[in-house]
Formats: structure tokens, C-alpha cells, sequence
């Protein structure tokens, strides 16, 4: 079936905003069997909105829309669904009595503007907004589907996870359709797919790859009669994935590399420390990411000068002999970092993020290493991209390298 | 003037990318004094592409694309557009030997397919690519124009400033537009739009205001017969405005918050150390953004936990008195920083990342003390975000309350 997507709002075309709801939108459909040939950005201008839906509904069978559902005279996608159709937007009692309900639980009162948010055409059913004013669309008509959603991504995420794509499912293999997501880090997205080889030739479950800012995700999509039906399937179908994928694989769907090594080190009691000169605060700030993190990090230095590294406890003639950026000072910064923090565990970062070489170093190089009550993993990797990109993956690789480690030794 | 932007790339379809040249080219038309009404995401398909052309071609009188200019089957825009104006590609002689050229000073032989890069139709020019082998066509046909250029972020910017936004700017006013961009800090969208008031009305120049995520920017736009002329109306007009907005004004164009701090702290010999708690690293990350911070930034130290804290100097007493999210506190992490770095200048940050509320302290709330030689600044916000944006956020505002001290006192 041919998917269609609409993001809608003029703040689009101004630039002011990146269009993240279709990439969203644009990953949530192949699990469904749907082909995406066509995602537009419309502006809040009634002719050119209806013209935008009247070209979709000649051309697709499913339309996706986010944006133009509030309250103002420019939220328009209500008005220019109802044009094409040719169908009167009616208020809905229920509708209205619900919207002015959350306006009185927030303490003030229903402008009343907002009362076109309770309206409805006779082809549309209500999506219903737990999280914001907005309900959506769901309109069926001549074999076509159009599904309205509010354009603030936090309510588009729940909305459509909730509502539109179990509808969506439900309508296009008549049962459930159920995705699960496995993450791994430490391989490159070909190696990934060479490494679960023929399972990606699976009908039902299906597997495909993703690569990702955080490394690869693995989607898993199983369908059936019914939700049960499909999640036996998955059951069935995820442990031969994750048994050629273990070595890898730190997490399922909303896990974050930074949450699964935070809850080992709280699991074994263990506290850590970070010395960072290449990332510069990077690895830090990305432990820290997860919420209670004060519970096992304890501390971190930065030590973007040689002074900083010297007042940690690197001695002088290993700074002088090897240099700033190099294994065996990254060996002694780590080393320092952890007994000046009283951890258990230390990670240690040296480098050139460039743009500029220095001390002969190339451009690119990081050193990470992990010190573990005093055993000692080191890496050395090439990078070459951005200062902030550097940072960034160089951040996440320290953090691997800390999880293989902590993994390797239960 | 219409204009129309054309992302191409079945990779966008598939959410593998997120389409960040259509909001790059959004922002860039408004100064030239065109009119953005579509923006479409189309995939590598000749006949959806071409049909996305033939319709761009009826309804706008500038098409913009992106992507699609590579040398494989996939890559269809070149097919797309000469099959819209029943044209045929050739080979040009000289392009194919500056692209073989281009191989040959990598060291490496040019794969045959590559020849179709070198191709134009009648109704093209070529607009030169010095950073990639994928050249960009410049056609003009029955009044309309389309630009085409690479989908590789950093070479269409670079198409676009040095060639198609000239040739865009002299076909549409028949002579010369330059922008300049002023960036502030510390001043909201809606306060700064009050600051510079009657400005905004000023017809040539123009003045625009956008909110990014550094701050404000104010476009300043003129148009002559000439760039000299255009430059010389914004001598003019840029004193006007930065006479309203000086208080917030920390750079222009290409400058950032992290160079510009850290150009203050180079020129007058200072040296900088963070305490960071709420932060967690991440203005420790955004210093280091800036290349060679290593010579005023002398150390970071992440004080996460208590204990931390303690051991950085801050007393017992202190942080029983008034818990490690306090102002009181703050201060004393940023002496004890100052002083266990030998610095000249210290930044802490204290705080709640959320989600949940610790020490009755609220969530969101942040606190920032500059320590410059003793001398305190303190600042207390509250955010209403999710923790990693609090954290970004963070970071960015008490490096403006060090800006803010550093200007202040000169």
C-alpha cells in the first residue's frame, strides 16, 4: 500500500524548524508493510493545504499528517480535510465537554477558540490526546485513510503509537503488527548485517538494521491474527537473533548505553571516574545523562592542559616522554583518576580533535583506556570527522569500552 | 517570486536520514526575496522524480534540489530534469577531464559510471563543486530555474553561497544581496524583536530575528546593483542596530560562545576552571568546542555526588547547611575550583536535571556562580525540559553569565 506524509506548518518553510515527525513517521512504516513515496512540508494556507490533500488522496491509500490541529486560524488541517472531502466540520458535544475538562484540571479557563478543536466530519473518528488539547483525525473514505495527528512530537510519538499505527495494523493485515528493538555498539552496520546473515531473509519476523547515532538498532517485527500472536512469534524469532549478536548487544528499545553501565556499576556497588582531556567533558556530561548518576559517579576531571594532567598525578617524565596525547599517559591518567577519586573504576581520554595536529599527533587519533581496580584495557582509534563530531563518538566509544569491560568481568 | 525546495533520496523515505538541507534552504530564501510554498521529500524512482519536476515546474519559478547528482543508478536528478524538458544529456569534454583530474590527485582511477557527472543538457550550466566529484546544473528554461546540487551537507552549502545564492540574487533584483548575521545572548525572541523595534521595518536593509539553539540571530539583508553597494547600505545600517542590541551581542557570522569566551580569556591571560554539578560535564564540553581551549582552560572538575564535592573543598558544613543544590553551595564550588586550579576564574553549576525532584528542591532548577578573582556573579533559573536539553541549556547559560562578567569588566 502507497503512504503518503504531510508535515504541516509554516514554521516549516521558514526554516524555523527541522521536519523530525516525518523521518519519525517515514521509520514507523515499513514494519507495516507500507511504501513511503511521498512526503511533502505544506505551509498553513487553506488552497495550497486542500490542493496538498486532494493530490494524496488521488495518489495514496494511507496518509499521515502531523501539525495544524490547534486552536489558532492558522491550524488549518481540519478545514482543508473537510474541503476535500466536502463535509461540514460538526461540534461534538462529548468532544467539547472533554477539552473543557483538561482546561479546568489545569485551573483556567476554555478560550473559546478551542472549541474548534472538538469538531468532527461524518467520515472522521476522534484520535484521542492524552498529553495535549489537540485530538486527532482518523478519517477512512473511498478506501482511503487519513490519519491527523498534532504536530509537537511528543504528542505525535504517543498518538501514534497508541492509536494510529494498532489502527493501521489492524486495517492492513487485518491482526496486530508488533516491533521489538535490539541496540547494539561496538560494529559497523554491515558487519551487523553480515553477522545475522540469513535471519534478515526471515518473512515472518522480519529483521532489518538501522543505523544510529547511539550505534545499530535491530528491528524485529513479527505479524498475526493477534498482539499475543505476534509477540509468540517474537519470542520464537529473538533468541537466535541475540545469539549471534550477544557480543554486541547492550539493550532493548528505550535503554541507553549510559543507563544499562550505570545500572551495572549500581548493581556491583561499584563507583567510577573519568579523566578526560580529548573529550573534554563529553563522557561526563554523557554518564550523567542518566538520571541518579550521582549514585556511582563520583567524580570527574577535565584535563585539557598539560598542568591539569601534572596536578592529577601524571608524573612530569611521563608527560615528557610520551607527550600529551599517547597510550601510556592516557594509561597514567586513568590510573590517577581513579585513586585520586577513591574509584573503583576509572575511564581516561587523550586525543587531537583538531582541527589543527599537535606534537606530531595526527589529526583524528583518541586514546581510551578503562582501569579497573588497577587491570587495565586500552583502545586507540582514528577519527575522521568534526571537532564536536569527534567529541561526541569519541564519548560513546569510551563509554563501550567501559561496558566490554565491565561485562567481561561479572 | 515561488520558490520550491526537492530533497531527493529514497534514504530520506526510508527515515534513514533526517532532511536537514530542506531547513538549510528554507532559511536561506526569505532574504532573497522568495516565496517558499512546497517542500517535498522524493525518493530515487525516475518516474515519481520526474513527475515531482514536471509539477515543480507548473507551479514555481525557482526549484532548488538537493541529492541525486551521484554516479550511480540511483542517482536520477540530471535523468529527471532532461526527461521533463525532453532534452538529452551529453558528455562535455572539458568536465569529464576535470573530473578525471579530480581522481587522478587522489591517486585513484576514476570508475567509468562517473562519466555521467560530467553530462549537461542543452539548457544547463554547470555550477562548479570544489569539494566533490558530483557538479551541480544551473538550468534556466521558459522562465523558470532550477538549481541542482548535492545532497552532501557541506558541499551544497558551499554551491549554494558561492554559486547558486549570487546567481539567484542577480537574476531576481538584477544586481547583488548580502546578508550579515549578528548573534545574541541572554535576550529572548520576543524581547529582542521589542529592542530593535522600527528597525525591523526598514524595507532595504532588511533586519529578521530567528531563535536558534545559541541564541538569537538578526539577519541584516541588502540589496544593490552591486556587492559593494550592498555592503555599503549594511555600513550603514549595522551601527543602527547594534546600537539597540550591544548588551546581547557577543559575535557575528561564524563565531560561537565558546570562541568568543575563550578569545577574552586568551587576551587577557586568564585561566578557567569549571565545578559542575547540574551539568555534568557538559560546559567542561562546550569550552572544549572552541580549538586550542587548552590555553586558558586549565582544569574541569564533574562534582556529581557529595563526596565529590567535599573533596574539592567545599565544606561539611556548607553542604549540610544548605544541600548540594543551593546558591551558597554554588559559590563554594566555584571558589574551591578556583583556587584548587590556581585559576584566575571559576564557573559552577549546581542544580536539578530532573526527572525526579531530590532535597525538596524543585525540578529544573538551575544555579551559576562566575568566580572572577573572588569576585562572585550568581544566577538562579528554572527550565521546564527534558534532562539532556536542561543540561545543553545548562551549560550555554552559565557560559553567558561568564561572558557577562567578562565583558563587564574589562
Amino acid at each position: 500500500m502507497r503512504a503518503e506524509i504531510l508535515s504541516i506548518g509554516t514554521e516549516l518553510l521558514l526554516g524555523q524548524i527541522v521536519d523530525t515527525n516525518a523521518n519519525y513517521l517515514a521509520q514507523q512504516l515499513p514494519p507495516l508493510g507500507l511504501d513511503l513515496f511521498y512526503v511533502s512540508q505544506v505551509g498553513d494556507n487553506l488552497t495550497r493545504l486542500a490542493a496538498a490533500f486532494r493530490q494524496a488522496v488521488d495518489r495514496s491509500d494511507v496518509i499521515i499528517t502531523s501539525g495544524g490541529l490547534g486552536p489558532t486560524e492558522d491550524d488549518l488541517t481540519r478545514e482543508a480535510i473537510a474541503d476535500v472531502f466536502g463535509e461540514q466540520p460538526r461540534v461534538v458535544p462529548e468532544l467539547e465537554a472533554h477539552l473543557r475538562e483538561f482546561f479546568t484540571r489545569r485551573g483556567r479557563p476554555m478560550p473559546e477558540r478551542n472549541v474548534k478543536q472538538a469538531t468532527l466530519i461524518p467520515s472522521a473518528s476522534v484520535l484521542p490526546n492524552p498529553v495535549g488539547t489537540a485530538p486527532g483525525w482518523w478519517v477512512e473514505r473511498d478506501g482511503t485513510v487519513i490519519a491527523s495527528m498534532p504536530g509537537v512530537p511528543h504528542e505525535m510519538h504517543k498518538m501514534w503509537e497508541e492509536q494510529v499505527q494498532p489502527r493501521l495494523a489492524q486495517r492492513i493485515s487485518g491482526g496486530a503488527i508488533v516491533s521489538r528493538i535490539l541496540k547494539l555498539i561496538g560494529i559497523g552496520e554491515s558487519n551487523a548485517e553480515e553477522v545475522v546473515g540469513d535471519l534478515t531473509h526471515s518473512i515472518n519476523p522480519t529483521l532489518a538494521t538501522y543505523a544510529k547515532p547511539d550505534g545499530i538498532h535491530l528491528r524485529l517485527t513479527a505479524k498475526a491474527a493477534t498482539r499475543a500472536e505476534a509477540e509468540a512469534l517474537l519470542d520464537a524469532f529473538e533468541p537466535r537473533v541475540r545469539a549471534r549478536v550477544h557480543e554486541w548487544l547492550y539493550g532493548t528499545e528505550s535503554d541507553t548505553l549510559p543507563l544499562v553501565v550505570g545500572a551495572m556499576l549500581r548493581e556491583r556497588g561499584l563507583k567510577l571516574a573519568t579523566a578526560e582531556s580529548a573529550t573534554g567533558g563529553q563522557l561526563a556530561s554523557l554518564i550523567t545523562e542518566a538520571p541518579g548518576a550521582s549514585d556511582y559517579f563520583v567524580a570527574g576531571y577535565v584535563v585539557y592542559s598539560a598542568q591539569a594532567k601534572r596536578a592529577l598525578g601524571v608524573s612530569a617524565e611521563t608527560l615528557e616522554r610520551h607527550g600529551t596525547v599517547a597510550q601510556a599517559t592516557t594509561q597514567a591518567l586513568a590510573a590517577a583518576a581513579r585513586q585520586r577519586a577513591g574509584a573503583d573504576v576509572a575511564v581516561a581520554t587523550t586525543g587531537n580533535a583538531g582541527p589543527g595536529a599537535s606534537e606530531d599527533k595526527p589529526v583524528g587519533v583518541l586514546h581510551v583506556v578503562v582501569d579497573l581496580d588497577g587491570h587495565q584495557l586500552c583502545s586507540e582509534t582514528r577519527y575522521s570527522t568534526t571537532r564536536t563530531e569527534y567529541k561526541r563518538r569519541g564519548a560513546l566509544d569510551a563509554l563501550y569500552l567501559l561496558w566490554r569491560e565491565l561485562k567481561r568481568d561479572p
